[in-house]
């Protein structure tokens, strides 16, 4: 089953709108075995309507429309619609009920421009929507259904959460479940090719995705086929999901699409044990990211921010000599750093990070060098990375990087004593 | 003129990936007198990527491919887009010195599919990417011109913001200007509100647009008209902005696309002072924000993460009794932390945070609470601000709210002796 998605909206087209409704669609679609096969966004006109809706693709069974329900003037699909589908709007005391209720519920009463949501196409099915006024239509023309939402995110969610979805679940025969394997600090392309050979022999129904982010690269394994040779068709999922981890083995750090920095948080709670950050090129960027998690602090217990460094020397026990010689970005200091707030903070590990976003003053080192150390229990480990120019990007690729770092030795780590 | 968006990818179809790439193409054309008229997102497949070609509107004179340009095999758009106008790939050894030269600068060398980016069709224009290796192709189709970007959000802004956007505007014949005023921690709605009367008698060419984010309204005034009469469209942006400034007065942070703290590393770097803060609710996304600016050590000195308490006594000074009496959320604690770090660090301001992301423990405090607190020459102050439910847009706001603030303790301080 195929569907396409319509969605109406000036601000989508100004890019002041993230378009998140059809995101919702695809995902909850695809969870149900309906595919997605293409989204038009376009601009709130009876022509662009009209447009759309002439251009739907012949193999398409479901078309959503989204957004232009409301009660202002630029609200114009259900009368676009109805002209479309040669049908008339007639007066529903019965929605007109509920609206009435909803605003009584809030206190108010509606006004006119309500009263005209009551108006409602006479051939098309009536969707309820417990979230607000705007009323949701299914018409069933040649074949095809088509459904319009509104494009208030949280009431079109609602409309299809508690009518649309379950109605075609009960009427779909197909299996479609994906893998996810997620990968941090190796480049798309070189992933590609430690799977080139795997891939070349993966066959339909299944079929690999990788969808890369600064740092990170998710491989969507996903396999498609008739409900009714699920059990078959989940045994290959499940054969090629063991080849992926042969292949890439340790380089997996999840296979649900989370952060590293929860994979960390499980680890840690798991082993009772606790993390500090001594963070100068990474700016507290790491701590930010374990404290984005809920009961961070059950784990981490705090970082020092060392951007001078005074503060390196006075608060992590930087040794004053060693950084005239050696300077701030080297191996000795790194590790200085992890093992001082380590001490300091008394943490069973700790991670610490210095580097030049911008040019090495004295010219020796490239630009975007930086030294990342882990320090825990039988641990004092630091290396070196070049992570390239762009600040920002540098900065979340070496929080990516030291995170992950932490993650290989706190699954490695022997708690058994 | 009018464009075009097709968004290749199966990601955003199954909603697994938001289109934030035609938010952006939407938005900067519409700043350079482009309207997009039509959004299409479509699979990685050969006959989809055809089909949305032949589908292009009449009207239409920019077409904005994206998507589908890496090296690896679900990588289609070059091949398809290439046979679509009957062109032919040639190897083009000017690539891949670039491709090489851009993996040498990270200490890399490209692989067999790296290399497959150095073909390039023969009579496309050649697009550089500074930021990556899939390349840029232009073709000049029966007097419309068709742009492939990569897919990567990254590559694909840098692409536009250094060669497309720059030589459309240079071959524009409408004078149009922007003026932005940057507005923190007023929402789009009361915004909309204290400007209303004016926007009311606002008259054509002159239009204002909200673009909100998290915490953050943009404010854009854009006059379009005809380039032979700009002095005089010029005059009329300067005459309405005046007045905006007067109506928001020190609510506008900036009249620059920049974040507060840009302005805020100008005002301490301008007066010759240092920040530093203590960060408990915010876990170090203030210092993260601060030394995302490139010169921040000038100014910002450190930071300390104290998520425990046992931290906040032991490193910032927080009085145990009152910690135990009042709870680490609270106006006293928030100052002691502030006083603490500005002491310790020895710096002229600073900046702290406490509060409860979650459910305050004790039921006393709603969800969200947030203490903030900022210590400098003169100046012991704080204030209690509710964030919501949201754990990282809670983060997120406050972090923006506190700098917001700083500003304005900056902005007004007397420099005079």
């Amino acid at each position: 089953m195929k569907a396409e998605i319509i969605t109406i909206g000036t601000e989508i087209l100004l890019g002041q709108t993230l378009d998140t409704n059809s995101a919702f669609l695809g995902s909850s679609l695809a969870g149900i075995g309906i595919d997605v096969h293409r989204i038009i966004s376009i601009a709130d006109s009876p022509e662009a309507i009209e447009n759309a809706l002439d251009s739907v693709l012949e193999s398409t069974n479901w078309v959503f429309i989204t957004g232009g329900l409301g009660p202002t003037k630029d609200d114009l699909t259900k009368g676009v619609l109805t002209r479309y589908f040669d049908d008339e709007l007639v007066f529903r005391s019965d929605i007109y009920e509920h609206i009435r209720d909803f605003f009584s519920k809030m206190g108010r009463s509606p006004n006119i421009l309500n009263k005209e949501q009551a108006l409602f196409p006479k051939s098309a099915k009536f969707i309820s929507n417990s979230r607000g006024t705007a009323q949701s239509m299914l018409w069933d023309h040649n074949g095809r259904k088509y459904i319009s939402l509104p494009g208030v995110p949280y009431e079109m969610i609602g409309i299809m959460e508690d009518n649309i979805l379950p109605y075609i679940k009960d009427s779909q025969k197909t299996f479609l479940e994906s893998r996810y394997f997620m990968v941090q600090g190796i480049p798309e392309s070189e992933l590609a090719s430690r799977l080139k050979e795997w891939e070349d022999n993966l066959e339909s129904p299944l079929s690999i995705a990788y969808l890369p982010s600064p740092g990170l690269v998710k491989l969507r394994l996903t396999c498609r086929g008739k409900i009714n040779s699920s059990s078959e068709l989940l045994k290959k999922l499940d054969h090629e999901s063991v080849k992926i981890r042969k292949i890439l083995g340790d380089d997996i750090y999840a296979e649900r699409l989370i952060g590293i920095e929860e994979v960390i948080a499980d680890l840690l709670i798991k082993s009772n044990q606790t993390l500090t950050t001594a963070e100068s090129f990474t700016g507290g960027s790491i701590a930010a990211k374990l404290i984005s998690i809920s009961g961070a602090s059950k784990f981490f217990k705090g970082s020092i921010v060392a951007y001078s460094n005074e503060i390196k020397i006075s608060e992590l026990g930087v040794v004053k000599s060693d950084l005239l010689k050696l300077g701030a970005v080297s191996k000795t200091i790194a590790i200085q750093m992890s093992r001082g707030i380590k001490e300091k903070y008394n943490s069973d590990w700790s991670i610490s990070t210095t580097g030049f976003a911008g040019d090495d003053p004295s010219g020796k080192l490239p630009v975007g060098t930086i030294w990342i150390s882990i320090s825990g229990p039988g641990v004092e480990w630091a290396k070196k990375f070049t992570m390239g120019s762009n600040r920002n990007r540098t900065i979340s690729k070496s929080t990516l990087t030291a995170l992950n770092q932490l993650r290989i030795f706190l699954k490695n780590q022997d708690l058994g004593s």
